[in-house]
């Protein structure tokens, strides 16, 4: 069976707010194994509305509605079904009675708008809001001699979040006898997707399981993908796929799954009982908020610094004033004394040192935007690094410097 | 004339990434006044792409589509559409030499997976890509004996908005000859949407100008958009109902247009000749980093420091023993000390403290998350602030107090 997922409502087509609805539901549908071709978007316009209701009709058994269930006159969903379908509308006097209710608990007036809401295409079994006033619906219906099933939603998400948990999920379990579908995905930095497809192109055409690749901020992901009668046959496919690709590409490969590098270098911290500064020049204290983006980490890190000046780098961390003088402020050298000043300070058990050219242009020096110098102490050694990386603009090359410091830290406690 | 916006990508049908491309071009249309009554998100595959574009094509005049320009095989927009519309595909030297030449520039290797990129349908033309290496088309072809204006932009955000930016916004323009479209955006930040509804619904109903609300993270804005015959003539239709929203919410409003609480703090700061330093506990280094956004802010911040630990708190900033166990890290005495001590250390004009409980859980007093203490030195006086967020999880917790942060800088210097 095929699901095709409708949002419904005007102030969509015009961008005012985002369609997180659609990305919901696909989620959903693809945890349980449905498959979805097409997301259509449609105002609040009863002719527009049945056009996209023809096409989904002819392309999938399941639709997933959002949106127009309200009291106003552009609410116009579960009318334009029933004439769609041809049947007459039915008053329903329970969902009268529960929106009364539910009016009177909140001590809000009960309109007369809202009666509306009671009428449902005949035949069709209402599908409870148990967090607003808009009921939508369960409906089993036909056209062109195909079984459709139909299913509304309102479009404020929180409500339509509940209604799928506690109803609509189940019954399309039930209704599609999926067998098991189960994913693992790799996380892979410092190769481009393109580069990533000269290793791994061959392992796309594979369809049980099925390997896809996306591309994320300055790093890729592979999603691995099977289908199976159980867990463990699933986990059986996927396995070797993964074994695969850790043997092509495994040095490029930083975690899987939900895992960033910021909460992977988190987990590396803590299981190593170390603790860590930085001192930060370009990044202006990008890498201090990554490093405290994952609760508790206060367990690791107590004391982070951004010298953005020259001044400040001397002040804090005893950069040397003839060590700026004769190499300056993005150098080797400079990296190297920010982070000895550093430890110094802090007595962390690793200490970071970031100095380089953010962009968008160039500092008074003939140094090129990209160019950073990155020092790491660790463990009585010195690990002093140095980037190229272009210039992709000032909050892509930060980010992507953020990234390659994160990376560092990892190679270094894996 | 009416657009139509196609999203192609698989992950998007899985609801893996948010289909924002979708809501910026529906966004992008409504200002320039062009209509689009459907969207549609379709996957990687031939046969459906096909099929969208076959609805398309009866329903509209000018295609939007997103996606499907990378360099793998389950990239398939550009031969796709020459297939739909009849035509061979049809090399490109001079995008192969921009790839290479992109790829040169930022250090990284050629693959030759990118040469499929320099396919495009005959006929159309190129739609260069300045950020990025996939270029997308501008094409006026013909379907059932109708123009139709097709426009691919690879999925990647920024790439997508530069390339709408730079060409096709002003292409769209001329060729639906649309009167001269001006829009005014004021950023208002402290109010909600609803809060704010209260004093401007009625201005919502103007059709020239339009009023136009967005929601957007943790703040709102309002763009006014006149349609007249010159660009003087819009702008004496805007400017009035501008000052009319400012008389009723001014003191929300924090900017225009491409303002950001970040850049007009930046602007401030170098009108004023002021440097600025900043101690954050909770933030971890997000406002720090929210401060050096913007380029050449050298000018004003040399020294931020992340004091995440008790003991940093005191070593760095004096932050007496007895202040920390009598009133804890998060407290208001805790915040002057630190924002003391900072200015001891830096001598800034500005010095700003921020210690608080980022979430997701409490820390082990009774405080709850969200609590928040900020203490700005300035001009000799100290400006104490607390807030409760409540927990909207960490991440959004974090960028909500360095938004209040940046607000409180923007007040004291207006």
């Amino acid at each position: 069976m095929k699901a095709e997922i409708i949002s419904i409502g005007t102030e969509l087509l015009l961008g005012q707010i985002q369609n997180t609805n659609a990305t919901y539901l696909s989620e959903e549908l693809a945890s349980i194994g449905v498959s979805c071709y097409y997301q259509t978007t449609v105002g609040d316009n009863k002719q527009r509305i049945k056009d996209v209701l023809e096409h989904a009709c002819e392309r999938a058994d399941i639709l997933l509605i959002t949106g127009g269930l309200g009291p106003t006159p552009d609410d116009l969903t579960h009318e334009t079904l029933a004439e769609f379908f041809g049947v007459e509308m039915q008053y329903h006097q329970s969902i009268k009675d529960s929106i009364q209710e539910f009016f009177a608990k909140r001590n809000r007036e009960y309109s007369q708008a809202n009666k509306k809401q009671a009428y449902l295409p005949e035949t069709a079994e209402i599908l409870n809001n148990p967090t607003g006033t808009a009921p939508g619906i369960v409906w089993k219906t036909e056209k062109n001699n195909k079984d459709i099933y139909v299913f509304t939603f309102p479009g404020v998400p929180s409500e339509m979040h509940s209604m799928w948990k506690e109803t609509v999920r189940q019954y399309l379990l039930n209704l599609t006898e999926v067998s098991v579908l189960s994913s693992r995905e790799l996380k892979i930095f410092n190769m481009g997707e393109s580069k990533l497809m000269d290793y791994v192109s061959d392992l796309l055409e594979s369809s049980n399981p099925t390997v896809a690749p996306y591309a994320q901020r300055e790093e890729c992901k592979l999603r691995i993908t099977a289908r199976a009668s159980t867990e463990q046959e699933a986990q059986e496919l996927i396995s070797p796929v993964i074994d695969e690709i850790y043997s092509r590409v495994g040095e490029y490969i930083y975690g899987e799954n939900s895992d960033n590098l910021s909460s992977v270098v988190d987990r590396l911290l803590k299981t190593h009982k170390l603790t860590i500064s930085v001192a930060e020049s370009c990044t202006g204290g990008l890498v201090s908020k990554r490093l405290t983006d994952n609760s508790g980490s206060s367990q690791y890190t107590g004391l982070n610094l951004i010298t953005y000046s020259n001044k400040s780098k001397s002040q804090l961390l005893k950069v040397k004033q003839e060590t700026l003088d004769n190499y300056g402020a993005v150098s080797e050298q400079t990296a190297l004394e920010m982070s000895r000043g550093l430890q110094e300070l802090t007595q962390s058990d690793i200490n970071v040192s970031i100095t380089g050219i953010a962009g968008p242009e160039s500092d008074s020096t003939d140094k090129p935007v990209g160019l950073v110098y990155i020092c790491i102490l660790y463990s009585n050694q010195e690990y002093n690094y140095q980037l190229n990386i272009g210039n992709r603009g000032r909050d892509n090359n930060r980010w992507l410097i953020s990234q390659h410091v994160l990376n560092y830290i990892r190679q270094l406690l894996n």
